[in-house]
């Protein structure tokens, strides 16, 4: 219930019509009793600086969670922003610190780590292969990084965002082993589908799972289905694996905190939620 | 049930605690199936010229309810106000135009007049007397000069407030007697309390009581109680009355009408209404 003690989450992006966020956050927000609502707020890219500068005046504004086509705009707007940020090249959530200046993080590889990780697989000192250095790529391997793995494969089609993600991984993770160009699943501890394909019926697999071993744990960023063709086929070679929906159940108490509040499970996330559509693309 | 096709009706003020908005229009908003939300955004002054620019460049703004301390300095930030508005000197009520322009309109005043007038009391062409010439009282003065009354009293114990008011009476509207310094109701057709009168234990009445017609419609601003010290005196000489909260609830199909929603009743929104706190004071 709304009143004048509510503090805002503004949830800026353009369009807004596949926002998701507002359907996990309210009603999580009204069972755990925390007056705070989930905005969303449709901002084109023309007006975001102003609006996010601005948006920050206001005296009940709690933060934002900041989506398409923002996030890597982002980045240049805030005064201090983490490693994670620094390295996926992007930011989906900001805040502002007492002294007024605002900081931003980038919790949508947090929510894959997070998934993985309470699944039982540490990924401390793996070798993790990441299929897609897009956004969400991008995100997934600088969470990994930033929780320690000892090497990362990266592959995509687009080779020049491939090398750039590889670059800034080097330059603030030098320990890391990072190489490209390969997308062969054989001899990594974590293999993560982080490209479309998957999206629309018959895309081909995002790798040879042939080559999969089934120690390998496969992850999936693709929500169409809970259990993707990717999915399926890790399965059927023994592989534990995490759904695309984990990913983004699992990043909400990572903001949650950020934000000041106490933590929750994705479990708990999951059943108040009340989502009227069904979930066909990462947010 | 907030979601991505969610339209915002900011609410804009400092300090936001007091605010009651949110709790008439929320419920009434999913009641009539309308996908929106009053949100209330704390925008101290030093913030808000840039702030409601800034926030009328989102796409799924409907428009903005101001309040307190903002409806003065508001009438100079738009493109185009109303006569209501440069008489009450003050705007509560902001929406874009599809060219983008800003334009203002002022409320309070025609709660106040809906609620009249809903009763049987048509003030066209009467005499009437307002008590008190603070944003309020301007405010219902504007309104009662747009709705074509003949002749205009005004009193306040702050002469300047009161020479002001009456000049911008006469210079939009010539054509209506406007008088000022004395509170005497006699020969008034409809008498109002727009002065805090009544909000304490043991204030005096607002005007001389033995003075009023039976004849008199008789208003009040102060929500304290339901039938203030000055409405039961009314009562007891036999005047008609409204109340402080009709105020309230009357403007409230003025601004969905505004805002370019199907219109409602008061009755309509005193019952979905969740008030949480009594109503001790003008918004």
């Amino acid at each position: 219930m709304i009143n004048g003690h509510t503090d805002i989450i503004a949830h800026i992006g353009y369009p807004t019509h596949s926002f998701k966020s507002p359907m996990i956050y309210n009603p999580y927000f009204e069972q755990a009793g925390i007056n705070a609502v989930v905005v969303p707020m449709g901002c084109k890219s023309e007006n975001y600086p102003a609006f996010l500068k601005s948006v920050f005046t206001l005296e009940n504004i709690r933060g934002a969670l900041i989506t398409m086509p923002h996030k890597v705009s982002t980045v240049g707007l805030l005064d201090e922003v983490t490693d994670t940020v620094r390295v996926a090249g992007a930011c989906n959530a900001v805040k502002r610190l007492p002294d007024g200046r605002l900081v931003g993080d980038m919790f949508d590889g947090a929510g894959f780590v997070r998934g993985v990780q309470r699944k039982g697989f540490d990924v401390a000192a793996k070798r993790v292969l990441v299929v897609g250095t897009g956004g969400v790529g991008c995100a997934i391997a600088a969470s990994l990084a930033g929780a320690g793995v000892a090497a990362i494969s990266l592959f995509d089609v687009n080779g020049a965002s491939c090398n750039a993600l590889a670059q800034r991984l080097k330059h603030t993770y030098p320990q890391i082993e990072v190489r490209t160009g390969a997308n062969d699943p054989a001899d990594h501890d974590l293999v993560v589908n982080a490209t479309p394909l998957g999206m629309n019926e018959g895309d081909p697999l995002p790798v040879d799972v042939s080559r999969l071993s089934p120690n390998t744990f496969v992850g999936e960023v693709v929500m169409r289905a809970e259990t993707t063709a990717f999915l399926a086929a890790a399965q059927a070679r023994g592989c534990r694996t995490q759904v695309g929906t984990d990913m983004l159940y699992e990043q909400i108490p990572a903001y949650l905190e950020f934000f000041g509040w106490p933590t929750t499970t994705a479990e708990v996330l999951r059943r108040v939620a009340r989502m009227e559509e069904s979930l066909q693309t990462p947010d």
